[in-house]
């Protein structure tokens, strides 16, 4: 080939391909999003405690994370390995377990309503109200031990007041609680004594008792008792309880589940292992069997700086205390910076061995340890919720850093906004606290995603009643007027040409508008996954080609618009929109999970077959003839044998008149049958080839008989000239030759004589009943 | 905020991402792929000429396009664009379309079997030996015009030399397919003559010669009435038929449509234009109604060159008259390689009218016309079968660059390679010519589809019997059982933890192998989407995630394990391997669309209820109780109104029995029935009332009659004193005063005598009754 090809000389790009850029809490900027290798994306999310149901703070958060999830891997094509941890080692946890665990307990053994059960329980609201509700009264309305009636009184009198009881709420937000609780167990003890002085001691009313004052008595039990539990299994089950609830939960929000999830309890080998190497590396110290991280030696190591996320958080009392748990004692620190790797146990906690003593782990070494046991010493995002950036993030940072020696251990922090309720934090004292439970029941998943979607997944989120009505609904009922309208057009076409082509300006300019959509969607995301943008450029695209629709008419070009509903469709299932089954066009119908239409296929040739069985044996019954019950017995065989068997269904009738019902590959169903049949018809035949058999003996006996006695030895039954002479009842007397015949040969004869007499006998009945 | 955070420092790429590189003819080497404008994708693929039955050729080209399809944008994420054409205008569409009607409308006319049909039908033969079957014999042996017969035998005598025979073969591929058809219209004309002389001259008679005659008698009936079909309809529909099953079957092959369907029979006035255009520009000419292009010219403007893609094959005179079309006339050109752009229309063509009088689209000029109007002057990737590079490829970057006066009118032209089957080229004369509907009844699309991918997109497959049943097979095995080994591993954990983690050196290792997977699959499909490459990864991926399960025993991580199935799945469903909807794991199972899980879900309750309303007729039925008809209507109802109502299904009960199904969401029918039941128990109540009142009333009024009336005017029915005298039955005759009275108060009283004398009387007959 001597002949060469000319120079290429491609058309060069015109447009740059945006990058993508992620608002990086490491910079609080957005950053080039470059993984380190290749396209593959290391991701760590910090995932939940699990001690309670999940709210709207989780939806918030997670629905968020599953957004920001598919965008990088199904969107931009990442391979992303996506690990979420799941704290089941925790303050709360402990508490609830336990308490649990003592107050179940304790009633079990409650047998009947007695003085001494009225006692224990007004013990336990004396120290409740000493102990909690005083702690936010002024000092002269305090309670005083001892005289807990009167000062309840006082109290009492006190919270009639309403703004006296407000300075309370403010100083602690769950005196509202606490004032319930006291005043539920107060009218649970009235009631229990009036029954005990009437004498009514069933153990119904002593169990009324015990479960109206269920919170106060468990804390007075756990105060008590909690050094007696010790077994693990009780912390994990709560545990592992909560952790299935959150994942129903997730799975009914659409939230992916995480490539590999990690649980605490799991790791405590390592974390002891963790834990030694920080001190080894010299930011570690011990105290009373805990360790200690040491901020200050971190921080002036001059490699490592302590609190990148939050640096001015640093000294922050308030933020620490809650890191470092209230169940946990803090004294012994060099710093009040420093915070725990590793916490000694204490009464009633569960405990694992470690060299400095047994113990628990910390809380924010776990996500250190789990996520350097599967990414070491790097990762390409790290992510969570904006709450936990401090202390949480940065001890884990700073853990991460001390262990590995190395600088970066994050390269791509990200933190999901807050939320709040009707433009309020949420709060169990604020009434406006909604698990995730109860969202579902007003709202559907998608309309949740909306919502999220429709903000910035790192700005504060205000979920409202308004927005949910409002915005919600209208983009939601936008897309769903777009997909059918684009739906029916598709479908009244049919792919079918009608022979001429509709490709000018107006189809151009659509055309464009796609491009254009695709160019701007694109960037939108790559400016740091902005959604409410990105959902904005499918609404005007959704209006524009509305707007091309209804000015077109007729001369409508349907592939065009069926491609930009396709794209539309395809980029709501990308953000984890769509219902169901990956759809031909649109994002599936919400609630109908099978689809309508499929349904509808799966279901009709069996309802036919319904419909008309039932159709048959209302004919039946109405017409009321004598042999109805046996067609309607009829019916039901055909039903089973002949109607249902090519649909795949088997009913096996039993003996208690109620059929199983099964499904089952036609074919073999259809085998079983005929076999059924062939054994049944066989067996018929050889029935009626005995039954012939029968009848032909019978017959030729019959037959036989035909001749009477008398004629038995006459010709023609025997040969001319067998006998000479016969007596008068025909028997032969001679032989042939005349000669008379011998006594046993007329012994014979005669004995022939009478069987013919029966036969014939027989032959007459038989002929009688011809006739 | 005074403190700053310190510094970012990522840690550092260390692997560069690959970038994709992609085989192109326009340079013969792998070129970086770089889009136009941003990630948006202008893909112009060949489409079909629709004339007939798709076959494996077809198969191989656009599933090989399809895939290539998938990478670029399920894989890469690129914004495809995705442009095909259906050729229907075509030398062999309209001589099929032409023949067809022509033979159709004979065939129609025929009465019965003559001599003159005979005639007809021999003279057709004869031309047949004639001009088509003579023409690959050497001249000794041609047949002799006037002398068919002779001819005939001479030939006879010559084909059973075998040798001989295969020259003529060499010759003339089609040698054997005439022969054969003049064997078949010689036996059909013996058979016929037999019949007349038998004076058997019945239609059907007629018809079996005809019927064995269609291909011969077509071409001759075309021959001599080829002029007279004009109707553009005839044409349109031949192709319409065709190009209805071309995408039957694509959509078996799950090939994904295009994003726009472009025809040529709808783009034939934007094709004048662009012709108009180029002779502007001075690269095109007339010549007796015909436009050409002039190579030439194009070639030395300077500023293009002719046959980018293989400027070897330039004076390849086959491949250019293959191009030109076995039906149009090439005199007129100035140079051999000139080509038309434009064909003056021909007895019995289809024609539009243009310029240069009426006539029809060249061949080349479609694709250049129709992805100009979509893409305009560039496009990013043009693709299509290795067959069409020259002319045709060539001939439309030749026309576009002359059109828009651009030196770049595709970046990317990307063929696929050829297909033999065992070997060799498929053809029909070497009888291993397999349509698609063939293969689909051997092998599943999945099987074709692996075979495709197990081979270079650019190269040479050969289809072989022991590629499917070997290789194939193996590798369809071999996930198959990967994925139902994990599935049932995953099964058995159900999610659950066992409180332990397994994390360790071999968890740690599998882990870096699904990265070095992903990595290595990057970079195949990176390097000109090497999909048999990209494929082994996945394979070996499965290997080593297999000797994992198998050493790892009870210590295996399901978490490590299902996420390396669900890499493997979610790739293979990339590919166009998944089956039916996205699964969760796997990529589902070949045949069985609804899923099993899923069907018994949807029909088990429906079914239960069918079966449970069986059960109560059949009980009914066998007790044959007096009231059963009653009792089974009352079934029918209840099926009706409760059973089937919560499931949302409607029966509707018609006049003739026959029952209407209709699946309705249940809140409506759960409505329906109940505003049904209470308007019907507000009726029950009204009538009731209506009732009752009318009872009360005739009990009042049989009460009245309970007095007889000779006590009528006594007391206490009336007042003490009323009356003085009475006569014989009780008819006052004086007042209370003694007085008689006067007449018209005796007529008064008789009156009122005589009424209750009658309520009386009912009165006495209503009390019978009672007893």
């Amino acid at each position: 080939m001597s002949i060469k090809q000319p120079p290429w000389k491609p058309d060069l790009r015109c447009t740059e391909e945006p990058v993508l850029r992620i608002y990086n809490s490491l910079t609080k900027s957005k950053t080039e999003f470059i993984p380190r290798n290749g396209r593959i994306v290391k991701w760590y999310n910090c995932g939940p405690t699990v001690y309670d149901a999940s709210h709207m703070g989780h939806a918030r958060n997670y629905v968020t994370q599953d957004i920001l999830r598919r965008i990088v891997s199904d969107y931009f094509g990442y391979d992303v390995h996506f690990v979420m941890n799941v704290t089941d080692i925790d303050d709360k946890i402990i508490l609830r377990a336990r308490q649990k665990y003592l107050f179940e307990r304790f009633r079990d053994q409650v047998a009947s309503l007695s003085a001494d059960l009225i006692d224990r329980v007004s013990a336990a609201w004396k120290a409740h109200v000493l102990n909690r509700v005083s702690r936010a009264l002024p000092d002269d309305v305090k309670a005083r031990e001892g005289d807990e009636n009167a000062s309840w009184l006082r109290i009492e009198q006190f919270i009639e007041d309403k703004d006296r009881k407000a300075e309370c709420l403010k100083r602690d937000e769950k005196f509202d609680m606490h004032l319930r609780a006291a005043l539920q167990t107060l009218s649970a003890l009235s009631i229990a004594r009036e029954k005990l002085s009437s004498s009514e001691c069933d153990r119904e009313f002593a169990l009324q008792l015990v479960d109206e004052s269920r919170d106060i008595l468990s804390a007075s039990l756990d105060e008590e008792l909690k050094h007696t539990v010790t077994d693990p299994s009780i912390f994990r089950a709560l545990a592992a309880y909560w952790e299935n609830q959150f994942f129903r939960d997730m799975d009914r929000l659409r939230v992916r589940r995480p490539d590999i999830l990690t649980r605490v309890t799991e790791y405590v080998p390592e974390i002891v292992d963790f834990v030694k190497r920080i001190i080894e590396n010299g930011y570690g110290y011990t105290h009373g069997g805990s360790v200690y991280f040491d901020t200050l030696a971190f921080d002036s190591s001059g490699k490592h700086v302590y609190a990148k996320l939050e640096p001015w958080s640093k000294g922050n009392r308030e933020l620490l205390a809650e890191g470092e748990g209230a169940l946990s004692g803090s004294s012994g620190k060099r710093s009040p910076a420093d915070f725990a790797l590793w916490k000694a146990s204490k009464a009633g906690e569960p405990s694992w061995p470690s060299p400095w003593g047994s113990g628990r782990p910390g809380w924010h070494i776990e996500c250190s340890v789990m996520a350097s046991a599967i990414f070491g010493d790097n990762m390409d995002i790290h992510s969570g919720g904006i709450d936990l950036a401090f202390p949480h993030h940065d001890n884990e940072i700073a853990q991460s850093e001390a262990y590995h020696g190395c600088e970066s251990w994050v390269n791509y922090f990200i933190h999901t906004g807050h939320l709040h309720i009707e433009g309020l934090k949420m709060s169990k004292s604020l009434k406006n606290f909604i698990t995730i439970d109860e969202i579902l029941r007003r709202y559907t998943p998608r309309q949740l995603r909306l919502a999220f979607l429709s903000q910035l997944w790192n700005a504060k989120v205000d979920f409202s009643e308004s927005l949910m009505t409002g915005e919600v609904r209208t983009i939601e009922n936008n897309f769903n007027n777009f997909f059918a309208t684009v739906k029916a057009i598709v479908l009244t076409n049919n792919g079918q040409s009608d022979g001429y082509h509709h490709y000018e300006d107006p189809e151009r300019e659509l055309m464009n508008e796609l491009y254009q959509s695709k160019l701007s969607f694109r960037a939108a995301l790559c400016d740091s996954f902005n959604t409410p943008e990105a959902l904005k450029v499918l609404r005007d695209l959704v209006s524009r080609t509305n707007i091309y629709i209804n000015s077109r008419g007729k001369l409508l070009n349907v592939g065009v618009v069926e491609q930009s509903a396709r794209w539309v469709g395809q980029m709501l299932h990308m953000f984890g929109l769509g219902e169901g089954y990956e759809p031909d066009l649109g994002w599936g119908t919400e609630q109908n999970k099978n689809g309508g239409a499929n349904r509808e296929e799966v279901l009709m040739p069996y309802l036919r077959v319904l419909s008309s069985f039932r159709d048959g044996v209302r004919r039946l019954a109405i017409a009321k003839t004598e042999d109805a019950p046996k067609q309607i017995l009829k019916l039901c065989d055909q039903l089973r044998d002949d109607d249902l068997v090519p649909l795949g269904v088997a009913l096996d009738d039993q003996e208690d008149g109620k059929a199983l019902v099964k499904l089952v590959p036609p074919a073999e169903l259809i085998k079983t049958r005929d076999e059924k049949r062939q054994k049944l018809e066989a067996q018929a035949l050889r029935k009626a080839a005995a039954a012939e058999e029968q009848r032909q003996k019978r017959l030729a006996k019959l037959e036989k008989g035909r001749t009477p006695p008398e004629e038995l030895f006459r010709p023609p039954n025997v040969p001319e000239g067998s006998y000479s002479q016969w007596n008068e009842i025909g028997l032969p007397t001679a032989d042939g030759s005349g000669e008379k015949l011998s006594k046993s040969q007329e012994k014979k004869l005669q004995k022939l004589w009478n069987d013919q007499k029966k036969l014939h006998e027989e032959y007459l009945a038989w002929q009688q009943q011809q006739h």
